[in-house]
């Protein structure tokens, strides 16, 4: 099977969400900061290149520094056979236990009819709004004219903060996050983000950990706007990367009416919402609402690396009303083409309704929600707490009690200890998150050894 | 043959160059301006979107804007069959003249194993390196570790600008040029482009019309600088579009210790550079310098699109020995992936150097120059004034007899005419020629009709 899609062959910046704190280091909304060593050691900028624009350093500081988990992960990779003792990846969000299905599928798709290239696109679009219409329930069928299809929600991201914000303003979401989102809106975006930091403390009206309230963008807002910045847009995930977290019909209102009263764009990410694998929770897409408060400002992306477990296929969708936005951002899709034969692999895989819910979702979902349970298990023999959530291919672990201090040096250190132990797993700050001893294991793989804890 | 790489659905940008002037309007270092009708009629800006940044509106107003000449011809396209009183194209960069061939090949290639993915990008940059250590004669071998791969020369556009300028900074470029440059460098990038103005007139330094000279060079740039202007790079288009120049080695010398004097990178763009049709013209690749004033500061590019006839496919790649700016674009390749069944495929290609010499530069050479004298006859026939050029798939002919006054609305007017009589042609104003009357016409293609004239 050849279906990946790689660059420059220099890096392809992946969810790796490791060693490497790809996002702004300090607090709040700043830009990212270029780092050097990873975690907890004071960032030393790196000499500016005389060649370089300043963000064309930070850029460059991005690839350049040192990704010590991944470089030490692909120097010493776990293999079965070839190498057993070498470093397990628990850090990559990746789904590894469909890999045999998704192969097959791929390659009977191959071997079919291409169709003839000046359709297909058209063919994609209307194969994704039957799509989208079918898995967000949409109470009425969603238009092919709405959808936008690019080469990845990363672009996705790069593309809509372009055409949502200027340069300097910014963008809201809440802590942790899938920190690829930063340098997906500053790098060529030049768009910041603003923070609200969730954590998790049980109050009042915060009845489980890390649990986003309305309050908590309020004043996350508001303090923006004190220091003087833009904010244009929300982001949502939902399903959330890390957290695992699905959100209830009543808390997405509650979200999108607060952003209706500021006159925020919310972009709500569902790249992972077939990946609900526990029947006792229900995932609701915002375009399954039966109105939308604010339909000109809500923007819904959705792609296939996740819930199809094929990273390497880079495509990513908008699902949006608003003519204003997809023009715009269907002006930047030059750049972010997604080639003829993917695009026919795609039609061909999303159109199959049968194949997906009766063999492939039905593998999946009982797949990792095995690896789900295997994991929480060990964690509960451990005596470790961990967000036990039903979406996602990862584990929100609380190792709070292994840190001498609660500082973020004392986790980069634990984060260096389980990879001297040969696991590689994404600590908090990878992730903004506020409270240092958090990490985030990816289960979604064959467990053939756990080396948890000390 | 399904090969091509289409995006949103909505629209791609190509080299229309057509009504639609993508560029600047108004002269100098402007960025792009939005646009009401195409041509003379004065730009009303459209009403501003109140869910648009500024940047956003421009990438909206780029797209939505009245792309006159090709909306026409997609509405009334020429066919041989169904529609022989329909709009040919002679305004589309592309050559028509070895679909045949590549369709064949391309089909043959697919045919075969596919590679491991892990290896594909490696694989091509080494053929990428070996392909252009070939045929732009390098002294020592290219080096792979120095070719970055990407998802088109526009792609590469956007990524160099954002790089090696800031937002507001500006590249030096001769006029007139290929327009699609000023959306590359400003879109994401936020770039200006300023021109140095040539035009037809025959000086004691300028021995051609539209010679490019250093006097010019400088000149551009001393404007510029004075108006504030920070310029941090030059684009060299060699062969070049729309007039079909290629440099010769003194020339590139000389426009190369420019640049260094000024400490100005220098983006080369070869993407013609099969596409010189006559033996008697010898093309000079910057690569093929013995020594190049400033290796940390120049950059190449080459692309499939035009050399190979097949602008569906999204490749393009820069060659460049300084890492900084290797690291710098590699960090934004996750925006511009070339998917794996390309990358395959444009390996395969690239490495059978007995097919590309034997059979199809041969073919495409004999078939591009017997177009180009078929359309250059006509034109002496007609008494039309032209360059007489042995490069690229366009002819740069002198209207300016049939304006009435020397203006741009004139020029409009003729161009119009010419859409009216069912032949879409590009005028001089889409590639920001600063002397009303010059239109381009491709000539790649089967030549069933030409109506010429009035
Ligand atoms: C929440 C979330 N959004 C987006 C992405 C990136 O998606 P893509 O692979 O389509 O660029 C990821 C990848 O890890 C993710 O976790
Ligand atoms: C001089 C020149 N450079 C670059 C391009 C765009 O190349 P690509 O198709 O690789 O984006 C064109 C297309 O017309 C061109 O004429």
């Amino acid at each position: 099977m050849c279906f990946g899609a790689h660059c420059s062959g220099h890096s392809t910046k992946k969810d790796t969400g490791s060693s490497h704190c790809w996002g702004p280091e300090g607090s709040g909304s700043r830009a990212p900061a270029p780092r050097g060593a990873p975690g907890g050691s004071p960032a030393r900028a790196p000499r500016r290149s005389p060649y370089l624009s300043a963000r064309g350093h930070v850029a460059h500081v991005l690839l350049g520094s040192a990704e010590e988990g991944y470089a030490a992960y692909h120097a010493d990779k776990y293999d079965e056979e070839s190498n057993p003792d070498g470093i397990i990846n628990f850090g990559t969000s990746e789904n590894k236990l469909c890999f045999d299905l998704m192969s097959k599928r791929v390659s009977q798709i191959a071997k079919r009819n291409m169709l003839r290239n000046s359709s297909l696109v058209f063919i994609l679009r209307e194969e994704v709004a039957r799509f989208l219409t079918h898995y967000c329930k949409a109470p009425a069928p969603l238009k092919a004219e709405n959808v936008i299809v690019l080469n990845g929600c990363g672009s996705l991201f790069s593309a809509l903060a372009t055409v949502l914000c200027d340069p300097g303003e910014a963008v809201l979401i809440a802590t942790p996050f899938y920190g690829g989102i930063t340098q997906s809106v500053f790098l060529y975006g030049n768009v910041k983000l603003v923070y609200a930091y969730l954590d998790s403390k049980i109050t009042g009206t915060s009845t489980r950990p890390f649990q986003l309230t309305v309050d908590k963008l309020e004043k996350a807002l508001q303090d923006a706007q004190a220091e003087g910045v833009t904010v244009r847009a929300l982001i949502l995930l939902n399903p959330q990367n890390p957290l695992g977290d699905i959100y209830s019909l009543s808390e997405l209102q509650d979200y999108l009416e607060f952003a209706k009263r500021h006159e925020l764009h919310v972009i709500v990410d569902e790249i992972y919402m077939l990946s609900v694998f526990d029947e006792s929770a229900t995932f609701h897409s915002v375009l399954g609402m039966d109105r939308l408060p604010d339909p000109q400002r809500t923007h819904v992306m959705w792609g296939i690396s996740k819930d199809f477990a094929v990273s390497g296929i880079r495509f990513g969708t908008l699902y949006t009303e608003n003519q204003d936005v997809a023009n715009a951002v269907a002006s930047l899709c030059y750049f972010h083409g997604v080639c003829g034969p993917v695009q026919h692999k795609v039609a061909q895989l999303l159109r199959d309704r049968d194949w997906i819910n009766q063999v492939y979702l039905r593998a999946n979902h009982a797949r990792l929600k095995a690896a789900h349970t295997y994991v929480t298990d060990e964690l509960k023999t451990l005596g470790v707490p961990f967000l036990n959530r039903n979406a996602g291919f990862f584990v929100w672990i609380d190792f709070r009690k292994y840190l001498r201090t609660g500082t973020f040096e004392e986790e980069m250190l634990l984060w260096r200890r389980f990879l001297d132990n040969k696991v590689l797993l994404s600590c908090g700050k990878a992730f903004e998150c506020s409270e240092p001893g958090w990490f985030r294991i990816i289960f979604a793989d064959k467990i053939h050894r756990l080396q948890l804890g000390e």
